[in-house]
């Protein structure tokens, strides 16, 4: 026969999945001696059976509950029922992962109208004793019969009222017992029952409570937000009562062993005398800070402080403690690991491991990936932050803060920041030729748009600060403003954005930038030491790059080379290069474009020295630099003395149905393969610079969009002739790659084809997950929502490698890769490169390197070392 | 060491790829006993060998090719220069697979200024033996040495000018010497060079000319239209010349043994007397019937019969046959299977299983699938077609022969149509909105569009007659005429359309019909004796689907339900179903289609009777229904009293960038659960009335598009909850399925997990290979062209399954989908279902069957019983 039931001092801190995170840690502190008042678990087990029963529990765990009740009634030397020494209990939830939503508490269960007066009478203290009862009912009422909180306070609201008392401790037993007759009353208006008097019947209706609460709608949602499977159930604590509010000897409070907020290593808490927990949470007085103990209670303190460091070692992690001091007695009810900011879980990661406490490898366990993000972004100062003015709010889409002058165009943003102003760009939408106001813009706030907006992807990549999908902004780009309600902004005003948060402020707040040296620098060289897996960044130009090597980036995964195309003095080049009639007048356009990208490349060359660059030839579909409006269209005709009719059929002409799976990529080379050629010439010309310059740089060519092998074959011929011949002539050797992106399905599932010609693949999982899924990002926000609500998928495939699907066509091209060419180098460059998850699939896999944008570059250092730890 | 040199008594029919298909025919017939004139074959072995040795005949190759001219000269009783009696020799290419485009034929090759004397006294016939030296320098000139024909002939008209002769057969022995003096100064002239005298230098000449003519420009195009592998190499035939031009006693001719244009069993043939093949080519003469041949030289004749009738016997074929008469004694200079239209094949192949010469497997064999296309579509009665005057030419986008007046509107089309009369709809574009008019109309005409364009490919699901892409006409459809140059064709005038050829015609041209039964019947039969692959059929209405069964369909594939949504009466109430705020306004909309395609699915249930049919629920992105332009909204919202700027709205809202992955399929079924609801109820209200009226209906309902096996689980879940409610309230049993179309990529790969839920998969392979490739279909027409000119793929992926890429995934989904579940139906539904090498693909995967349009549904059905034949 099973055990559905546990003494506390039957478990253990390793049982948490069977005795909830509450019941393994009250066990173990028993276990190793501390003072915690007796009680029992019952499990998360007896919570399924209770689901499997249909919501009934079992009389054989019903008679399990009462032999344990039995034992803590000998342990206690009081019996529940008894009048004159009755023992009260708690009744608390806790389920293995701590999950707000669920029914959590019921203190001083076991009072009745007898056992009250017996409680008054050994207290010595009646109006203690009728509180307690009075407190019991209003929680019993509210978590376990389900009666609205309001109806129970309505009533000691009046009474307080009518006897002209502030405070409740200005109560009388009178006035208590007047209350106590009127909360009777309202359960049995309510729920048409007397509220139960026996015991027994109170504690299975609290125990049934708390099974039922598992299901309610606010735990469902907060598991589906966290990602908490449904089936795990939640355990139930049965616990002896002890109070704080006995008087001015005793007390409760909560601390945690080292600073949540900054990590120092330093107790930090608070507490308050004569009170129970909940009085703590109401704030009515103001709690003191542990520290203060001491001057209250020395001995006690001195306890405290010594138990608090033996949990602290017992757990080797930061402890979150609730205590109890009943007339000088201290109590523990509750430890368990603290939660901390990302500062925090470095600084005692560290500290941990410099104590001797934990190894480098669990220092790197114990810190969220995803949460040091908040180390790599600048931050307003909190003293500014607390005066500003907030006027609305949007979609955190890029974290960071920025403070400048607001404008509207990317011309007059250019303009500005070359005067040295800081600026920020605030547009309806912004689209690929705002890019080169995004770069000099401190941040970017847009009026519409999701967390996949043009914005908001472009800004993640560039590491900036975003605002995006504001709804209640309207922005006059022409006219220069931007209005919340009837309220003005004109440009050169100064406005602030949180892009954490999605905050936006009047004015302008000081903000500080990022520390990536002391225990930041020491987590980060850990990362370095164990992990295996390369990490290398995302970075079109010598600024990411720049940033992306502070950040340690080992490399560039993916060198955007349409982006340089959208610059002003470029961009209409490019357009002469579409609108050319035959291929002279394009190898003409491109003979000038060539100095333009060549410069490019020398720049991100030096940055990067010897370590390897993946430049990636021209992607998008050509239509990508054109003008759609006829408005547009005219002006640009007039600009650059075409044709407009002309110039509106080859808009038209280049129009595609569905752009993503239309003609770019290597469909562009295949068909302009002088387009290609002019690339090559200039990475190769520019390799040859660079390395007259003395350093011996590593380019590493890549084709995209390949789906058939013959495509990569022309098309490494262009490039090898091209890098041949300059080499050759400038007497320069280099070693060099030429690979193809695998983002095409068929690209996967042929990859032994491909990699006869491939020296790399790299999985451009974002167009790899829209083929495989049949999902365009840019449309799938009107579903994905959906999706996620109904658990269509566990995670966004956008953010986190879809395993199932997309993760098994890396799986195949892997394996057929390798086959082919067993040194074929393997890598990442979607934007899942920088998830965690992703980085962890990515080891998995056996990838040489993962490549995400710069400022997740130290967050894959670190998600790849985990992964390494955690796969070992 | 290699045979390079095979004399024809040394070789066999079973040598093609040796020898040839000429040199093995010949010497096949040589074995055989039938007068060839003896000759040998230079191998194609020995062509790959010249090609491995940088374009040069091998020593070794050359001493052989020698010692068999040797052997010839002794079998011939003459000498290769000999004056007194020379040895003439054709030279013929002869590759594996017949090849225009390749050097064919030099003939008397021997003759110098020595020989020709020799020539002209043993013939006794001077101006025969000049003559033969002047055709052999030209032909020699033209093929051996390059020169352009009209060099020669320009010299030919000049002297026959001069001396006033009208015939070739009036130039005397001194105009033909002068002739041929003039000819070598050509040859001095343009290649300056002397023509060569030695017979065996001009033997070598030729031979090498063959071999070189392997890979030229025209050869290398055949081979790749025909797609015939570029490695197999061409032979080269040598064989001692005989004249069909000495004198009235000789004579030349061509006959196929049956009819090759209508399959008769009957010589079928013609030939000129006194003449040389190229004389019977060149049609200056009229050439008699092969059955006058019995007048002319009555036992040549009955020889000719008996060796037509062994030949035929022999290879089991029908021949066609090559034949010269010298001075009475018959030679045979050629033997291969003879070409045939489609109604030749199927009669020939039905009759000689008859005739117990072949098995039905192998009749079967001889019919090209796609052929038969041919006999399945209406045609222009011949007479009347010859006297019809063409007027343009556009695409032949969908076969068969239509004729009738022209209009411009769906509208109109409907309303003429439903008065009887024949129409012919006339649009620069298709459109969904058009589906109605295309329905009524005997053929469309479109100005714009290719092969795959909207008319296109609706045009041929509908087995109707399309021609598409029309240039030439200029469509005004609001003032209701056409234009080609300044000619006008108002609304009301006939025109007819030839599907097969693009050509477009005035006036009414007379139609014939289809005819399925005979020995078509019989090849019918015979197929699906063989054939273990079902054939299903795709129809979205009681027509085509009565069509399909006529057909020989044994279900219905795929029948979409969106086509039935652009009906005029229902359009407007889809599209306030798509406007609707809320799921109540939704659900009325929903509520008043319901009758409309309950009626639908009536219609098609009682076509098919107890054949399945899988109904598709809505697949389509919403804003398909919706107009585009702001002119169109603008009617649109008075039409349906709807606010301009609401409709407009949502337009815009519903607006994607990449439609085609986009909000559709599944997507809408989970976003909009009652859409799919309301199709459930009105399919399976359809099946209770139908089985009412005594029809065991087998409806399997497939849900679109599904990528996540919780997609699937859920529509699954609606579509239960529909079809047992309304079985139960009605009283009704029936078998139905639940399956899944498999068409996003991550379908495949999860297949195992989709198979939990899916009672059937249907491979929906037009969007598996877009998504797969990443070529969007409606885009890919910009590159698709050079790729196929670039062999970046073998074919064309949208019409033949890529069996590489998107066959490795559909190989995934059937080995999984078996796995969980190994009773799971397997079908196809993409266009691919109807293209015969695809076909033998689903054969060899183990499919349960294919479905295709009901046009294609013979050509499966015979693509099937070839598939289950060659992979025994």
């Amino acid at each position: 026969m099973s055990k559905y039931v546990y003494a506390f001092e039957e478990g253990s801190k390793e049982q948490k999945p069977l005795l909830g995170g509450k019941g393994a840690n009250l066990a173990e502190m028993s276990k190793i001696g501390l003072p915690v008042p007796e009680g029992f678990t019952v499990t998360t087990e007896a919570c399924n059976k209770y689901y499997e029963d249909g919501k009934k529990i079992d009389e054989a765990i019903k008679a399990e509950i009462f032999e344990n009740l039995k034992a803590l009634e000998e342990k206690t030397g009081k019996g529940f029922g008894e009048i004159d020494n009755p023992l009260l209990v708690s009744v608390r939830s806790g389920a293995v992962i701590s999950m707000p939503g669920m029914m959590d508490t019921v203190l001083n269960l076991g009072l009745n109208d007898e056992t009250v007066e017996g409680l008054a009478k050994l207290t010595e203290n009646p109006r203690f004793a009728y509180d307690a009862f009075r407190r019991f009912i209003q929680m019993f009422g509210d978590v376990v019969l389900d009666i609205p909180k309001y109806e129970f306070d309505s009533i000691l609201e009046r009474v307080k009222e009518k006897n002209k008392c502030e405070n409740d401790t200005d109560l009388t037993v009178d006035h208590l017992k007047e209350i106590i007759a009127d909360y009777k009353n309202v359960v049995r208006m309510k729920k048409r029952m007397e509220f139960p008097v026996d015991p027994k019947e109170q504690l299975m209706m609290a125990i049934d409570a708390v099974f039922g609460s598992w299901d309610n709608p606010r735990a469902i949602i907060y598991r589906k937000i966290n990602e908490i499977p449904g089936n795990l159930g939640t355990a139930v604590n049965v616990q002896s009562m002890v109070f704080g509010n006995m008087g001015e000897t005793s007390g409760t409070g909560v601390a945690f062993t080292r600073n949540p907020s900054t990590g120092e290593n330093k107790l930090f808490g608070e507490f308050l005398m004569n009170a129970q927990g909940e009085d703590v949470v109401a704030g009515i007085r103001t709690p003191k800070t542990i520290d203060q103990l001491k001057e209250v209670m020395e001995p006690v303190y001195n306890e405290f402080v010594a138990i608090a460091d033996k949990l602290e070692n017992h757990y080797r992690d930061m402890q979150d403690i609730e205590f109890t001091i009943e007339k000088e007695k201290l109590y523990l009810l509750q430890t368990r690991t603290g939660k901390r900011t990302a500062k925090a879980a470095v600084e005692i990661a560290v500290e941990m491991v410099d104590e001797g406490h934990i190894s480098k490898e669990e220092a790197l366990l114990r810190i969220e990936p995803n949460q040091i993000d908040q180390l790599l972004h600048p931050t307003f100062e909190e003293a500014s932050l607390n005066e500003a003015v907030q006027i609305t709010k949007g979609l955190p889409a890029s974290p960071g803060a920025a403070a400048g002058k607001i404008y509207f165009t990317s011309e007059e943003i250019v303009e500005r920041a070359e005067k040295g102003e800081k600026v920020i760009l605030i547009r309806t939408e912004t689209s690929p030729e705002d890019i080169e106001g995004m770069v000099n813009a401190e941040g970017i706030l847009t009026a519409r748009g999701g967390m996949t907006s043009h914005a908001a992807v472009v800004a993640r990549g560039m590491g900036k600060c975003c605002v995006a999908g504001c709804g209640e902004i309207r922005v006059d780009e022409v006219r220069g403003y931007f209005k919340i309600g009837d309220k003005v902004y004109n440009r050169g005003d100064y406005v602030s954005l949180d892009g954490n948060t999605g905050m936006v402020y009047e004015g302008l707040i000081k903000t500080q930038d990022v520390e990536l040296s002391g225990t930041f620098g020491k987590i980060m060289e850990w990362s370095d030491e164990i992990r295996t897996l390369g990490v290398r960044t995302n970075a079109d130009n010598p600024r990411d790059s720049r940033a992306a090597v502070k950040f340690g980036a080992e490399g560039i995964g993916l060198c955007r080379t349409e982006h340089m195309f959208f610059d002003e003095e470029r961009i209409n080049v490019v357009r002469e290069m579409i609108l050319a009639e035959n291929v002279e007048d394009r190898k003409s356009a491109l003979d000038r474009l060539l100095p333009f990208q060549k410069e490019d490349f020398v720049g991100i060359f030096r940055e990067m020295g010897e370590r390897p660059v993946t430049v990636r030839l021209l992607d998008p579909p050509l239509h990508e630099f054109l003008p759609h409006t006829d408005d547009d269209i005219k002006a640009l005709a007039e600009e650059i003395k075409v044709d407009y009719d002309k110039l509106r059929d080859k808009v038209s002409q280049l129009k595609e149905f569905n752009p993503m799976l239309g003609h770019r990529g290597v469909r562009l080379g295949v068909t302009y393969p002088e387009i290609y050629e002019m690339q090559s010439n200039a990475i190769f010309e520019a390799v040859v610079q660079v390395v007259k310059e003395g350093i011996n740089v590593k380019p590493e060519v890549m084709i995209p969009l390949v789906g058939f092998q013959k495509e990569l074959e022309m098309m490494k011929e262009v490039v090898i002739a091209s890098a041949e011949r300059i080499l050759k002539e400038n007497d320069v050797e280099v070693e060099y790659l030429v690979g193809t992106m695998i983002e095409v399905p068929r690209a996967a599932l042929t990859a032994d084809e491909i990699a006869k010609h491939a020296q790399f693949f790299s999985f451009g999982t974002n167009d790899l997950t829209q083929m495989t899924l049949g999902f365009s990002r840019d449309d799938a926000g009107k579903f994905i929502e959906i999706y996620k609500d109904k658990e269509i998928f566990e995670r966004d495939p956008f953010q986190s490698v879809d395993q199932t699907g997309v993760g098994k066509l890396m799986e195949i091209a892997c394996k057929d890769g390798r086959k082919e060419r067993s040194d074929i180098k393997l890598g990442i460059c979607g934007e899942h490169g920088g998830d965690p998850k992703s980085i962890e699939f990515c080891h998995k896999l056996g990838l040489n390197y993962v490549s995400c944008s710069p400022y997740r570059v130290p967050i894959a250092r670190l998600a790849a070392a985990q992964a390494k730890i955690r796969n070992k």
